[in-house]
Order: structure tokens, then C-alpha cells, then sequence
């Protein structure tokens, strides 16, 4: 356990508020009970307004991924044909969960560091007829790279009948996603990113084509069947013992989010990005991300100073993240996500340009 | 959330030393760096010792019931032959999950209330060769009785080649089960029960046996998949981003556990439920499970006034549970599980006492 306070400049998890950690300490709760039951429905309602939707949003006790892979086991079957977009680790983990739950993928894959081509994307549907779902990452944790999710959900409801499933685990609560206007039949997030709270929950909104596609849905499923999620929510339950404790510390992130505002939120994250990228400019390193389509939740930097960078901010108390994957070695990424502070933001430009001027 | 100081009497969420809950609340750190490596190493080391095992000891992101399919998905294959013991509502469960996953189920269902007769498995191993795998609940939660693990294990191991799966989820760290000696080649368990830890975190063992099961299995799994998680138990790491804080939570419990040492822990469950049985003797009332195969860590209790009894104790502040799957509003549950201290049990005693006196 970290004993010190650091300032954790990860992509998440990331730091939490005082009110969160008091949640998370309380004593133990029926989780049968009626304050229970309140508590699942609150949290419920809340999140569909950060996703700005009127679709169900359901809470499974897991990690993102155990999300990414209720998104694919509730909604498809074997042999179903789909297209993977993928700009990053990330969106190579969407393609291997779809390949290993058998669906027909046809991968379209971007280098690391750029964003997806929505003409590509238009190109794969028309060249495929019949694509039964599109899968796509909103913001790419692994790159810091944005993808233009409006435009993209255009293209698939224009040229296609797919179901969009979107991974917006790092996006949701920090990025802009309208869930609804954009048409996302099913978005999938997780605790630690832009709420603000442990890594633990997950969550996954589904719209009605999603629980018209989960009633043809032949893979097996119990665990993560959202079916019984979404049954056992209209009881104000959980189908299986949930995490109370995470639940709670995630419905009091919410009332912190709701209380900031949605859009306020967001200009906060873009702010700290912009500020980021400027000083990183300054100091002469190279972004990874294209700035039209750069995070605004994490800045990956590249340098093959990479992980000396990491280990020696994190000796000054600013702990940033290396790279992950391919990319391991070769960059060094910032996460400014999540309930940070304009002083943390300050502290970690400060001490990076005290660690590269070593350099 | 519950505001009032509660007695949680239910068979888990247990009640939560303030060593626990300090470390719940406690601020966000690297789910990557060097702590949770040293963090995750030694929760799991600790759990070989509290599962009385040499075998992995893997940790997962999800509730019991993650597990309870883990150990399904992780060593079968669609059409493997397999016996599902159940005596209440877990078994029950164990035997839904293989079948959703398609395994050709021999169900060896006993009533609610009596435990699994041995000359029963024995017989159905006899009559039906090549059966891969036996599951098993050790202690069902929902009747509060316990099986015969030890002569279960025996016969299934004199009688067949075929893997030992055990739900251990309220037993493991309450009740005695040593792994290795009875042959367990899976052991289920999560962090709610003998732990004293919030839900949230689940835990399987797996032995060679199961391993070489693991290598066999044909079953799609990617998040609940023990493979990856072995691999990265090795690196220090887990395959998907943990729940950090309940893991560091599991580990102050399993300190607890292991300072108070795990025969007197045993000793202090089985000294609890005597109390107990004995007090609803007295009242007149009449206990669900026969005096040999009583639980240790919850009793369950015969009436018609079930729901009403539930209801006046809560009035009390003493949280008990009802009645689960078809004995709901038949029988109410004492939970003497966890960290619970002598006056906890007392006061559920005395105000058990005035709330018959009343009906």
C-alpha cells in the first residue's frame, strides 16, 4: 500500500475525493436491504444522466474488460459477422474478446497513435454487407488518441443495420458522449476512469436494438448475463452478490460529477489537456496524438527516455504511466482524469520539466 | 447507506474491523506500480495458507458467483459428463451454471435442509462412468447446512478420476476445509464471508489436476479465464485492471485471520452456532438443519412468522435474514460468520428472545 500522498497522474485509477474514501470505509450493509435497494436505483438514474441516456444502465460487480466482454457475449452469436475498429491496445482487446467468443471479425486496424478513418469504416460496411455489429474504442487509453465517435456513429447507421458497441471506459463522465444522440446501443465504462472512484464496477447501457440483438444472442452467458441484470434492477437488486461498498463510493462520484455539472466536467478535462500539451510543446517533446484528435483525458509523450521519466517523476511524487503494449519503452503518458486539481496539473508540468532538463 | 450503527447477523456482507474499513477509505494508488505487485503476491500467499494449499490461489474482480463459473468454464467442455450435488439454493446454482454452459448435468439434487448422502454420490459415480468432474457446495448458505466434504471427497476420489470442484464461499476461513488433504482440486471463495472483507473480490484454487482440466477445456472465457490470471499472478500483476482497494481490504482480513490463527477462528464459529442452536432450542422454535450437519457459521430456523421475525429485529437493530429460493417466508437466517464478537451474538439472542415473546 502507498503510504505517502502521491500525485497519481495515471489514466486512472485516479485520485480520490475525501467523500469518496469516507463511502468506501463505512461498515458493512445488507445488501438485500432497502437502503440497498435505494442505493442500486439512485446509482442507476444517475448514471444514465452522466451517459445522457434513457437506455437501461446496468452495474456489474468487475473490471472495464469484464464489461467489454458482457457487450459481446449479451448482444451477439457465433458466426456473426462484425467489424472491429481498433487504434490501440484497447481496441485489440475488443477484436480478441469478439475472436474468442467466435464471432466472424473483420479487423480494421489503425497504427498506434492516429485515429480511425471513418471513410475506412464506410468502406468495410459497404464492402461487407450484412455487418451485424461495429465495435469501437472512444478514447483509446493505450494512445491518448481520440477517436471521432459522432462521425463514426453516423457512417455505420447511414451505410448499415449494425448495433454500435462503444468502449467508453475512459471516456464516459470526462469526454462528451451522448449515448442516445449519437446512437449508442451500448456503451460500456468502468469506476476508476472519469468517476473518480476504485477500480471494481463496470457498467454497461443498453438500448432497445441492444435488447432486441440480446434476444438472439445464442452464447452462453450467466455471470455476466445482463438480462438478469436488468431483472434483477427492476427488483432494485443485483442478480449476484454486488460490491455494496464500491456502489456506494460510485453513487457518491456521481453527486460530485452532477453537482460539478456534466459540461463543466468536460471543459475542466479539455483545459488540463490543452495546458498539458502546451508545456510538453515547450519543452521539445514529441505528442503521440494528432492534436485534432488528442485525449483530453491522458497525454502520451514520445521518447525513448520513456521509463527513466516515469521512475524519476515518481521519485519527485508525480506518478505518470509508461507504455503499454507496443508501445512499452517508447512512451510516457499523463492521465489528467478524473477529479484532479489545477495545482496537481501545475505540480506534474513543474517536476517534468525538472526531470527532462536532467535528461 | 445504512446510518445507524447495525448488528449485520446475515450469512455475509459480514460486519468490518476498523483495521478493514481504514484501509477501504484509503487513497488511490497504481494498480501497475510496485505496491499493488507486493500487494497481490502476498493476498495470495495468504490465501494458500487460509486455504490450506500448495495450488494457485487466483483473485478476481467479481462477486462469488464469478468464481462459482470460473471453476465451470476454466476446466469443462461442452458434453462433459459431470455430477452437480446440490442441497439448496448454491448447489442449485452450480448445476444452472454447467448447464447454461453445456455440460451433460447429472443432478444429484437432495431436499432443502438434509444434507448430500455419500452412499448417494457413490452410487451415482457407479452407475454412470466417465463422470469428469463432481461440484459441490461445502456449506449452503441457504438452508445453513454442511456437507460431509471429507467423505464426499473419499468417495469421489476412491470411486472415479474425476475433478473436485467445491463451493467454499461461506465456508473457506470459517470452517475447516484443507484444501490439499481432501483432494479440493477447486475451491471457490469470496471476499464477504469468513473473510470479514466487503463483496467484491472472488477467489479460486486450482491443482495440478485442474490445471491439467484447464489445459483440456474448450469453453470460450477470456475475462474469467484463470490461464491469464495465473500468468499474470506471476508477473505481479492481474490480467485486467483490480479492484485495488478490496484487495487491499482482503489482505488486512486475511492478517486478522492468520493473528487470531484459523483453528481458534474455527473453534470461535463452531462456539457461535452452538449458542445459537441451543438459545432456538429454548425458544421452542425448530431448526431447519439436523444437529449433525448444522452449519457453523449460520443457523436457519423454521417458522411460519419468518418475515415478521426478520422485520421486529430489525426494528431492534439486529439484521438477520429470510428465506432464500423456495424457503422464503419459511425460515429465517442467523449469520454468525466473520469478525463477529460475543455480544453480537448475545444481543441477537436477547432481542430474538423479546421478539418471539411477542408473536
Amino acid at each position: 500500500m502507498q503510504k505517502k500522498s502521491f500525485n497519481l497522474r495515471i489514466p486512472g485509477p485516479t485520485t480520490l475525493y475525501p467523500e469518496v474514501r469516507k463511502i468506501m470505509g463505512s461498515q458493512a450493509f445488507n445488501h438485500r436491504g432497502q437502503e440497498f435497494g435505494a442505493l442500486i436505483t439512485e446509482t442507476s438514474t444517475k448514471l444514465q444522466k452522466i451517459f445522457h441516456t434513457k437506455n437501461d444502465v446496468l452495474i456489474i460487480t468487475g473490471s472495464g474488460t469484464s464489461a467489454m466482454e458482457a457487450a459481446v457475449i449479451n448482444t451477439l452469436s457465433e458466426g456473426d459477422k462484425i467489424v472491429v475498429i481498433s487504434i490501440g491496445t484497447f481496441g485489440d482487446r475488443f477484436s480478441q474478446i469478439a475472436h474468442i467468443f467466435g464471432a466472424n471479425v473483420i479487423d480494421l486496424k489503425f497504427p498506434y497513435g492516429v485515429p480511425a478513418d471513418p471513410i475506412e469504416v464506410k468502406q468495410a460496411l459497404k464492402k461487407n454487407k450484412g455487418v451485424k455489429a461495429v465495435l469501437v474504442t472512444h478514447n483509446e487509453t493505450s494512445t491518448g488518441v481520440l477517436n471521432d465517435l459522432e462521425q463514426i456513429s453516423k457512417i455505420v447507421k447511414q451505410n448499415s443495420d449494425a448495433l454500435l458497441i462503444v468502449d467508453g471506459v475512459s471516456s464516459v463522465a470526462a469526454i462528451a458522449l451522448p449515448t442516445d444522440k449519437w446512437n449508442c446501443d451500448v456503451v460500456i465504462s468502468a469506476s476508476q476512469k472519469g468517476f473518480g472512484t476504485p477500480p471494481g464496477i463496470a457498467m454497461v447501457s443498453m438500448s432497445d436494438l441492444a435488447w432486441k440483438y440480446y434476444e438472439k444472442s445464442k452464447l452462453p452467458k450467466y455471470y455476466l448475463d445482463l438480462g438478469r441484470a436488468r431483472k434483477s434492477l427492476f427488483n432494485k437488486q443485483t442478480p449476484w452478490t454486488p460490491a455494496t461498498h464500491q456502489i456506494a463510493g460510485l453513487n457518491k462520484g456521481l453527486d460530485l460529477l452532477l453537482s460539478e455539472t456534466l459540461p463543466a466536467v468536460i471543459k475542466r478535462h479539455q483545459r488540463a489537456a490543452e495546458k498539458v500539451r502546451t508545456a510538453v510543446n515547450k519543452l521539445g517533446l514529441e505528442l503521440l496524438a494528432p492534436e485534432s484528435h488528442a485525449s483530453p483525458v491522458l497525454t502520451a509523450v514520445k521518447t525513448k527516455h520513456a521509463d527513466e521519466i516515469v521512475k524519476e517523476m515518481r521519485k519527485k511524487g508525480v506518478e505518470i504511466a509508461g507504455g503499454y503494449g507496443p508501445l512499452k519503452g517508447k512512451i510516457f503518458r499523463i492521465g489528467h482524469l478524473g477529479f484532479f486539481t489545477d495545482e496537481e496539473i501545475d505540480e506534474t508540468i513543474k517536476e517534468l520539466k525538472g526531470v527532462i532538463s536532467k535528461i
